[in-house]
């Protein structure tokens, strides 16, 4: 299957054809003279990504979607998110003084953090195929997401400390029922609050949306222990929490 | 050379000694019955540390060593790095409504952003024998530091915009010559001033430490346009710039 190169801040400017056996031997020179190979290339732009030095993508770099495409679908990505949620549980265990009086949150975000939508982005290139809202929303109607295993064992030992889970995403009220069906389908269940974007917030960013649930949070009384999400303006943003866990999420940018 | 697989997070709880040779064959399965290298564990550990999930971390996990001293000698490294500057550049062209009135700023943290330890780590298993301070003083008073050449050229850039660049570094005062000895002798001069930790601040965190320098700033009329620094505690707290960049650094952890 043939990948055409983009040009992309410099680093590649071609456009002929490249197979995937091209990739190990494809040497390029960077702006500053480095002899780098697309693999340095696309590597580089999801740590970036993860680093939260390249923001507001729009789609993934159309050269590194079948780089990205191998992460997701990757035992490393796995690892990736496991050891994430590893330091959640170290952090509960060695930090947090719970009160266990009903009023020890955690949030989580939903899509690539409790579920995944990789199968969805599949058909996307893995991001490099721009979105189509309606066909995302029609995608998560069906209610067909995986869990994402780890996650799954983080919010099941929350629960078993008494812990309230909050979910705070930015899916739309309209697709309330599905995503309980799902969540339940694939083993959540038992969280405190289900909180999803109607029309007064709408509008407004992400990341303001999210920060004004926790302001909610805090005012009713809530200690917002730590938040887990995938994407920057799930825990950026004041007021926050204690601590805040970045899952790995190279296929798209909410800002 | 033998390699001795610690105790970390359950991962990996061997004590047998293992080969580098060894690294491609060995499976563990992790707490989840995930089935991984040690290389899996590894770039997951490095990855977790750049997200600011893994935190507080004294040394690298020993078994890692050897991942971490090749990947800090290898052309990813600086392809990361690049890609990280090449931000900052994008940053500057689009987003910086500059007022060249003496009085736009830019905050660079000095070790592994400007200057490079990599030479002092590689006698230190990269980070994961224990570190000595004062050997690392010595080690900085020779002023023998490579340059990261991808920031000296941003430095420059800056310079060229009128930007005023200002050098914040948790160095302690008694190495101030020696510090303007190496970044001079490797290309960095006409910076608008150096700040070093003195007797007054070298007991408070770094991050408050840097906090209150750009309190400080600001109160004398600077805006910070940006901060490239490769520890969380050079880029959080309050106030901070318009935005932040984290250069890649996986040997050690500043609180």
């Amino acid at each position: 299957m043939g990948q055409t190169l983009g040009c992309y801040l410099g680093f590649f400017c071609l456009v002929v054809p490249l197979t995937v056996a091209d990739w190990n031997i494809l040497n390029q020179k960077s702006h500053n003279g480095l002899k780098i190979s697309l693999k340095n290339y696309c590597k580089s732009w999801r740590l970036n990504v993860e680093l939260h030095n390249i923001r507001d993508f729009e789609v993934v770099p159309e050269e590194c979607s079948e780089y990205i495409g191998k992460y997701v679908r990757s035992t490393q990505y796995q690892v990736d998110s496991e050891i994430a949620i590893e330091e959640c549980l170290v952090y509960l265990s060695t930090s947090c003084n719970l009160k266990k009086d009903g009023r020890d949150a955690w949030i989580f975000d939903i899509d690539d953090t409790l579920l995944s939508t990789v199968p969805f982005y599949k058909n996307y290139q893995y991001g490099a195929k721009r979105l189509n809202l309606t066909a995302l929303e029609e995608w998560m109607d069906k209610a067909k997401a995986p869990a994402l295993d780890h996650s799954l064992r983080l919010f099941n030992d929350l629960k078993s400390r008494g812990i309230q889970i909050i979910l705070v995403s930015s899916r739309r009220e309209h697709l309330r029922s599905a995503t309980i069906d799902n969540l339940v389908k694939v083993g959540y269940h038992g969280w405190s609050s289900l909180i999803l974007r109607d029309s007064a917030n709408e509008f407004v960013s992400v990341e303001k949306y999210k920060s004004d649930v926790r302001r909610e949070l805090i005012k009713d009384g809530y200690r917002i222990w730590g938040i887990v999400g995938d994407q920057y303006s799930s825990i950026e943003g004041l007021p926050s929490a204690k601590r805040v866990f970045k899952l790995p999420n190279p296929m798209y940018y909410v800002a």
